[in-house]
């Protein structure tokens, strides 16, 4: 098989390892591939099987809404038969359950949203669907709980007092770190920001709305995001401009990597189909965007993707494999961009580090800045015409080029 | 004159009057419409001429940048000079100065940003240049500062450190916000997000981004945002929904209206000129929009606009007046939308208030919630199939009707 | 019932006729509003139930896609039966049916498309379906058979040869104009661009890709395009625009209408509940843009949209007239704009009218220009500046206000 | 320099010649930097050292504008002065002038367009400037003469009379292609094709509209396109698709590259610094899409981009030089891709060459496909479910792969 073959040439650290922490959602594989214009082209695939092959593939995770793993509906019995399945595919796989989400959007009776639906019956029935499934998830061993509110919106200005759905959005969610907290779970919540679709407008649209409610909840301490690759693009947002301010803010409690080809409906192509630059860049914050150079974010590195609906099986779990292969090869030439002595010298000349450096001194206070004549009277604001130019594109053009393996 | 005529068939109320609140940029009047791709078409306008000009139209309020009023690299007495003539022009029309801004962007020392330059001495001129026109906004009894960071951004994601640059520019506001507090200044700062242009990815790209920025701030309490129609629309939000979550995080100090059409580049129509049904909806919430029905924002209804390159003179005036004209025209048409007995019923068959009523009743908690059966054992949830309709649509229509003036 | 309420107030004219040649897809009121994140949230509409509805309604045509009418797959017998019970309805609600479309997007055979999918086998079934739908278009006394190619298209770049495809897209349309004009059928097709959705990017994605492919064709006389309103709005462009570009190629064969809020996934609102003001101005060019000032486009004004999935039975035969409402609605006011004598004045003064005046006198050659000295040596460039404005801002006030019903 | 040291160990091929023929437009290089909100940070670059650097570079040839090379209003011997500079520059380098274009955007004369605008006057001196410039190209050798139309637009629908300005872009393209065909100049029209920026809307906003209104002329033969990566992006259309419609056409004349991050502000990025993945098909359609696998385009690979403002001298050079190094690049790697045996089983699986092939047998007619039970009554549309993927998924991670020199 291709991906095999390929690897041969390769160095090492191309073959996905546990310990890569990769996972991916089970209605992403087990996508039988019907769209707002066609109907299924594959069949359904079992939980078990996708756990399997998931495995054999270098995978340690696999996550899941409710629905996908028991239909809507389905009795106490048939509930627990699931899960027991699972839960003994992933004991022989060594498998884990790193995250689980509950489908609010689904069903009729979510028309207009879960938490903020304008029936009030529709928003109790919601919170007893989450309530019922964060059990199911402290009981798997998840450490996050995934909220993606995608139904959570209006498609018309006048149908949605928005002001009375954040208060509706924040009692659900206030509720729900209660119940994680008074029972010990060692659970975290992580909000998925979408800007459309399915609603025309969605509440919570970007990262930075996420980040925004966030602090308004009772207790933010438990409350993060899991932004999607996809879902910031389809506002036409720089991902690494979102994933690094939800770094800086303290909140990337998960993530979501796949790829989309600009401002449309939500791709959910393999991570690195999209906008390629980007994912380097995405990879690189990652792996080696601490403050030591290290990671900047430890989790799970979980795929929201779709098999192209142009596929039959082995295309499903070609696509998999091809997630994880992207990641690890983007990794490779991240490490290389960061070792070259060329790009040193270019960041050296781009000022990059200088922005670490505070802009007072140490100690120094705003009054001693209005004392600093080097600050502003003796500033030479001329000497920026035509020099001190800052080699942006020269340092572009190395990423790029180590992207490129051309270097 | 045409805006004179035409007003007098219409309802009392479309007479522009100072208590509107209306106000303009001087940088919006007194374009000279150079852009990208040709030179000048008008000459500048002499700031006295627009303050008379603006309050002739009925205008309460003009704002300014620093560079607005006296070149970069002014003297002392220069910059004295145009400031005493202003003050001079606000007081013989009656006109005040409800907010100030600094000009980061134009010069070429800003090419990389100014609280975010890589540029370390950069960064200090910046603040400089702001702290410098804080005491002129005090001095002018301006109530609010706006920060728009239009170069602090990136084209290249590996020419920035957008985590150090947060920290940077948290640094900068939290001196400022200490200058303003040590001064006792009744000053408060507005932050105005926008996506992109001039830089290719801008911090702070939404009002959301903002937001979730401003909590990490240390004086966050002096902190809110200036959201731009124009802006948000550029990345294909729905502008109502981000000043609803504005309001609902208490931190709409100041608002910009204008017109854009669609995910393009910046192009500060006259508001209502672009999305007409999203400036409908926002004025209706701007001033229908409280808890008590009445306005939900008091500050000044500020246009940040550009009069179109095509026009001459007599074109900039006329624009000035519209922008003010199609506020009056949309709160009338609100108005009506409100007073609409048919409205109501279709709020009431939408559930539109219904979601002001908590989830939970008075006193409930989850532990309550896990035990009634109506919210989920007796939920019918199938019910919702072709039942149980919200009427979106019939509602939608009617308020396009209001704001075709069809009712 | 609220349409008939509201009418009450308004002018003549605000009640659908035949005579307005409004005409709905069954796929519109038909669809059970499944989407990519949710299942039926409504039952089928039975055929026959729609056309009686849309009559009642004030419609005069319907339009189907062969598998709207009768399942993929359906037997000889069944097809028969289902398109006797439709005759039938027609005959006895006197409705007809202007236009018919073939599926080629659903079944998994037409996962890369039809005319163009790389399966030559899947090209020859579509070549047959199509054939035995226009047979069917013919028996029906439609007047043109629509031509979407939504599944013709790639989401990689690879893995389609473009140039290739347009050889068979060309062979195909070639073959079926062939058909058509050797069986004698008063049919023209039509083709509707869109730029994407399903497929990641579409093969003729606006209607100016769809008109210049029309050129390459053996008989291009009998090939014109069907632009959707919210198709254009997908790529960011105005409709307006296109259609005149449409009508200035003479093939403007059909049209369908909805409404469309900005780049995004297809929405397919009710006409008029997208952009507004753009909407308005098609509706004047349709109706008042002819060379006489009369109506450009005589054919159906048909409506290609969906009603919201929070709606119900109601809410679907509501969404239906609504769009008549709107149509009708801006046709009156398109009426009063250009009945309005200061609108005539701002149009002289933007000299819209001078440009239908060549630029050129009668007979004169660029020879002639090149000797007009007029033209350049004496023409006075720098008169432009600050002056010989357009008044364009003004003529746009003019028309919102119409739109609102301001004046 | 880095661009050497870095080429030392990079395969042969990777150094510019002439033979690669790139060129360059004056205005890029010559950019001084100034956009929307700043002024210039850098001095104008003289058209003597433009030519020189960038034959030291490895370019062919060099583009203009009039008024690039002579400033708007220069008298006839300032005129002169300015070309004969040029001319000995060329000489003395061995540059080439492939392609001339006229400026008829920057003067405010231009506000409202050049062969569209409303006022008469205009549209006269338009043409003349145009046919003054059509002299020059014609001594100078260009091949090509371009039309960009970008001020030919409007921003308020009913500020232009849509049908009409096609008529009199119809007048002024027929006079053009008149005059050079009665001069017998060796010119062919190449027009450049932009949604929007400047003006709001631009006619012939993409690839198609511009191939349609071709179609319309009484020379089409002498006209064709010269698409630009990033115009085509702004719309969110794929470069690549367009590129092959034009070559289906016949009428890719010339061609503009550069980079674009996504549907915003004209960004004009070094080739290869937007989306890089489309690039590498875009590159390896032009070098090996011809119909016997070699090149499908023979003209000047010509980079119309800006370096960025936040550049010196230096950084005006170096991106020059990047934009043809990526060319080379990925021009590399795409011949790998072609080569690998791997990549054509994947082709082969895909179907990709089975498109070439006609839809019909040779010979047969619709008549014949109609008695073909194997074509429908014996299709088995049902084995598509489930199976006959197509791999297209597979197929693009290989090519993803050899774009990242990871095979």
């Amino acid at each position: 098989m291709s991906v095999a073959q390929s690897s041969v040439s390769l160095a090492d650290g191309i073959t996905p390892q546990p310990s890569d922490k990769f996972s991916f959602g089970l209605w992403t594989v087990g996508w039988t591939a019907s769209d707002p214009f066609g109907v299924d082209t594959r069949p359904a695939v079992d939980a078990v099987e996708a756990v399997e092959r998931l495995a054999e593939l270098g995978a340690y995770g696999l996550t899941f809404h409710d629905d996908d793993l028991f239909p809507f509906g389905s009795s106490d019995g048939e509930r627990r038969r699931a899960i027991d399945r699972l839960v003994s595919a992933l004991k022989s796989t060594g498998m884990v359950v790193p995250m689980v989400t509950t489908n609010l959007f689904s069903q009729p009776a979510f028309k207009d949203g879960g938490f903020t639906s304008n029936d009030r019956s529709v928003r109790r029935f919601a919170l007893r669907k989450v309530l019922r499934n964060i059990d199911l998830a402290a009981e798997l061993g998840a450490e996050t709980f995934v909220i993606w509110g995608g139904r959570e919106g209006s498609e018309y200005d006048s149908a949605k007092d928005v002001q009375a759905a954040f208060e509706r959005y924040r009692e659900s969610l206030n509720l729900l770190c209660e119940y994680v907290l008074d029972n010990d779970y060692q659970l975290r919540f992580a909000i998925e920001p979408k800007p459309n679709e399915p609603r025309g407008d969605i509440l919570l649209p970007t990262v930075g709305h996420a980040l925004a409610f966030i602090e308004t909840l009772d207790h933010s301490e438990i409350v993060g995001v899991n932004p999607e690759t996809g879902h910031e693009q389809m506002a036409g947002l720089n991902f690494v401009h979102g994933i690094s301010q939800a770094l800086d803010a303290g909140k990337l409690f998960h993530i979501d990597l796949n790829g989309q080809r600009g401002i449309k409906f939500d791709q959910d192509l393999v991570f690195g189909h999209g906008d390629l630059a980007n994912a380097f860049s995405l990879v690189d914050l990652l792996e080696n965007g601490g403050s030591d150079g290290g990671p900047s974010y430890l989790g799970p590195r979980h795929f929201d993707y779709k098999p192209s609906r142009t596929e039959d099986g082995d295309g499903v779990w070609f696509s998999a494999a091809a997630n994880m292969r992207m990641y690890l090869l983007l990794k490779q030439r991240a490490a290389a961009f960061r070792a070259d002595p060329e790009v040193a010298e270019a960041m050296e000349v781009a000022k990059v580090a200088e922005l670490r450096r505070p802009t007072l001194d140490a100690g120094e206070t705003y009054r001693d800045l209005l004392t600093d004549r080097s600050a502003m009277e003796d500033f030479d604001a001329e000497s920026y015409f035509g020099a001190k130019g800052f080699g942006f594109v020269r340092l572009n053009q190395l990423a790029i080029e180590h992207l490129l393996g051309a270097r």
